[in-house]
């Protein structure tokens, strides 16, 4: 029986998904083989490799100067690519908003000034910053954000005005959650493992502007976004069955209605579980109300060993990596597109069960 | 109906392998969970993880004093972090027999001085070339080969005496065809989808003393690795369930007899090639006897229209994945361990058939 999985990433998938990769894995369509056994050069991959990217661009409704791109090493991996391809002037503004965006910025430093512009550091990243737009770098190549914060559960409800300088999102744990305006961005990144698909790819989307030839550089070759773009993802081996997931992914999203679905199923599941805490005498959530996230709802009791027999006891009932991240402990629930309104319901329902008993 | 896949990789993978995988795809074990959508950092997961690792170690026999790492982005991402992380004096050593020993070579050029010692490119590629000793850098930092290649389906028979100096070798064509003595190498590389698993995830072997500490340079952290070595290539998420298939992969390596097994069943599908090619007087395999590859098994008509019909009726038949790498054409048929007997047989029938009416 499978279990309500609340897992930060990787997360769960829907079930439509996996049951049609079961179906298909040993041999895909009439090609005679698995799709992890097709040349990347093949034409049956190419129908997968180029339908994800044409679906990814219809869903996201990606403007036609933006060019999407799969690469490996996860979001760290962009956290060099971004300032080695994106600092031309050798400046960027970041805003600290937990563990990502601090590793984003000061992974930046080694490349050039990172600024940081705010931080919430002070009170355990548990709102997102006003932001002094005086404090703003004017000719920064870019302004990095992190989006949506995974471990605190925090998620920016408004956009940076950053004028003309490119805003770059990481958007790791809630691209494909709600619509967004891609043009407001220059560029977005978001590994696969949390809404889209397994890990092992992340989805780059960039506007093509910003796309810089450094081949006269000793920069390395597969750290340049000109080489993924030149050659649609298809330099090397990509990681073909990662992306052939992230279409069925993105299949599956469209069926279901799009982005504005996804965003309607996403807010009533949040709100089946912030009100199920704020009604709570024994849970509470530490994030300020305004900045919640929809996709990673963080609780705690207050008492160490109530959290950790809360998270057996709802492991044993089928709820399972309720644990929260652990560099802070207590609890949190990631509700990603694939978890059904009936767990979060669930959940709910043991939690006051729960406290009842207790 | 399942074709016999002759592609270069990603490649075929055992069918028994590809089943397992299908019917554990929605619930691995009784986890309740898709392996694609455990936690990487749970117990669950941890299993597979440590698993593959100790199966790699075991079915290769890799000593105590070799760490084995997994890494995202290809052997191309391996051209990069070679010379990165290994490159101390500044210069290395490299044999050019192909396409990927060629990269390897001029990517090093990046950092430092990256000496070329003997290439076979006045022939195409065709032979092993002889390596006069008196013209290695007896201080350098490595000595690189690309043991097998893949496009041209040459294969170092022997192993240049390097004497202290490092051997580094680009072993993804050839890697657990049969057994070596990893004791001789200092760093062994190879991504997974010709012998190992689906693409998406390299392994690299290397020996404990050269994994450097590079955390006061500016060398982006995702190429160091000391990073993936200190945290169990668990820094950030790993490709998951390209492990898992790895994993997979090695547990079949182990039940059909390991190494020394797979070395003969490779010697024997490579003998059937070999010898139709030979006693054709359609077909002639461009290579130095000597120097033939058992994984890659290159074969031409000599004239090009022949080689287009020859593939396409080849693919008609079932025998898929057959023309030669797109910078050389002609055929190349890649059997890997997963290749069946009767796979090669098959087409050996076939080619006997092809030559009779053409």
């Amino acid at each position: 029986m499978r279990v309500y999985n609340f897992s930060a990433g990787p997360a769960v998938l829907p079930e439509e998904v996996l049951k049609k990769a079961a179906s298909e894995l040993l041999e895909y369509g009439d090609s005679g083989q698995s799709v992890m056994e097709m040349s990347h050069r093949s034409k049956e991959y190419e129908v997968i490799h180029d339908g994800c990217i044409a679906l990814l661009r219809e869903v996201m409704a990606i403007p036609d100067n933006y060019k999407i791109l799969f690469i490996q090493g996860g979001a760290h991996m962009q956290f060099e690519m971004i300032p080695l391809n994106l600092m031309q002037k050798g400046k960027a503004d970041f805003v600290v908003t937990g563990q990502w965006a601090g590793k984003a910025h000061s992974e930046a430093k080694k490349y050039g000034e990172a600024n940081l512009i705010a931080s919430s550091k002070d009170k355990t990243f548990s709102y997102i910053p006003e932001l002094d737009k005086s404090k703003f770098t004017p000719d920064a190549d870019y302004f990095h954000i992190c989006e949506n914060n995974t471990i605190f559960g925090t998620k920016f409800w408004s956009l940076p005005e950053t004028g003309g300088v490119p805003l770059v999102s990481d958007m790791s744990s809630c691209i494909l959650s709600e619509p967004v305006d891609v043009s407001k961005y220059g560029l977005i990144y978001a590994c696969a493992q949390k809404n889209m698909g397994p890990s092992g790819v992340t989805i780059v989307i960039i506007r093509e502007d910003l796309i810089r030839d450094l081949s006269e550089t000793k920069f390395p070759t597969m750290l340049q976004y000109k080489i993924y773009d030149e050659n649609n993802s298809l330099y090397n081996t990509p990681p073909t069955y990662s992306i052939y997931m992230c279409k069925l992914v993105l299949e599956w999203i469209k069926e279901n209605g799009g982005l504005a679905a996804m965003k309607a199923h996403n807010e009533k599941k949040a709100a089946i579980l912030y009100n199920a805490i704020d009604n709570s005498k024994m849970f509470s959530n530490p994030v300020v109300k305004k900045d919640r996230s929809l996709m990673n709802v963080t609780f705690v009791t207050g008492k160490e060993d109530l959290d950790k027999k809360f998270i057996a006891e709802a492991k044993k009932a089928g709820f399972v990596n309720l644990a929260g991240h652990r560099s802070v402990g207590g609890m949190r629930a990631s509700i990603y597109n694939a978890m059904p309104v009936e767990g979060v319901q669930a959940l709910a329902d043991f939690m006051k069960k729960f406290e009842e008993e207790n």
